[in-house]
């Protein structure tokens, strides 16, 4: 195991930053390409990321700490995001977004203590017993995860426009 | 053909930014994890891009604006930065790329007119005649292959950690 509470905040409060240089005044043509119906383009994946902020991570792991295994977490909807009808901008997205993810690391830092959470278990809808440090990772991994699927949906919108060096970009053939 | 050369200015002009965003301040282990002998940490695609910017991107265009096809671009050796040993920091590495994609940009907004250039034409020496249009697509479509490389690399990090969630994090089956 690499678990190292320390270090997984040093991923988690980047995130928010570095999707913020990313995006931020990119045309829409960026911003709103897809890779196919049923496919989320980058501002959806944020609204994904506000939605895992706000009912996903915390309270897991509050529940693994007042619970332990006698609730199961309350399944994630991951598609909650896209019955978001709300009108504000980009921008005010991605603020929100590093608003809540601020909150919840001042959180976590307050609520767990390495040395004696991290073996703490918790009661997964799916997967039966899972361990706080197992959550935390997770938390680590979904944010790489969609930040790289922010990317590669980025990246596709110039599949074609590439030309013959499509062979050479394995971003597009994903 | 969605090719814009302000649109992927947006997007080349970013890529130091959130890749400093996304790295300054990571401990070691987070940088220097690789994905098995033989691939690269973060550090090292990094010394790649910086290779790139010195020897393949604005030496091709110039070729196509000033050869067309009579001369083929000379290989690009997409493993030059290897041979690197010079001792500087990673945070130094980070301001180089940095330095050199603003010259470069630079000289791309004063070397190439949009209306008058993207059609003309170059000779690869594998792929044949190309498009300056397809190589500056190209170009925005390496930074974002490399950058969602960085992300996968890390992530991988906490493959095992991630216990039962593996399943759900597409990221680190690839």
């Amino acid at each position: 195991m690499n678990f190292n509470l320390d270090e997984a905040i040093e991923v988690l409060e980047r995130t928010p930053q570095a999707l913020e240089s990313l995006l931020t005044g990119l045309s829409n043509g960026w911003l709103q390409n897809n890779e196919g119906d049923g496919t989320w383009h980058a501002i959806e994946v944020i609204e994904h990321l506000i939605e895992a902020e706000k009912t996903n991570w915390l309270p897991r792991l509050e529940i693994i700490l007042q619970e332990g295994e006698r609730k199961p977490f309350p399944p994630f909807d991951r598609f909650a995001h896209l019955q978001e009808t709300s009108v504000r901008s980009f921008e005010q997205k991605l603020l929100e977004f590093k608003t809540l993810r601020a909150q919840n690391l001042a959180k976590l830092r307050t609520l767990v203590e390495p040395e004696k959470h991290l073996e703490l278990t918790g009661l997964h809808p799916a997967f039966g017993v899972v361990k706080m440090r197992e959550l935390l990772s997770t938390w680590v991994v979904h944010d790489l995860t969609h930040t790289a699927q922010i990317v590669r949906v980025i990246a596709k919108r110039y599949t074609a426009d590439v030309g013959p060096w499509r062979e050479y970009l394995g971003i597009l053939n994903k």
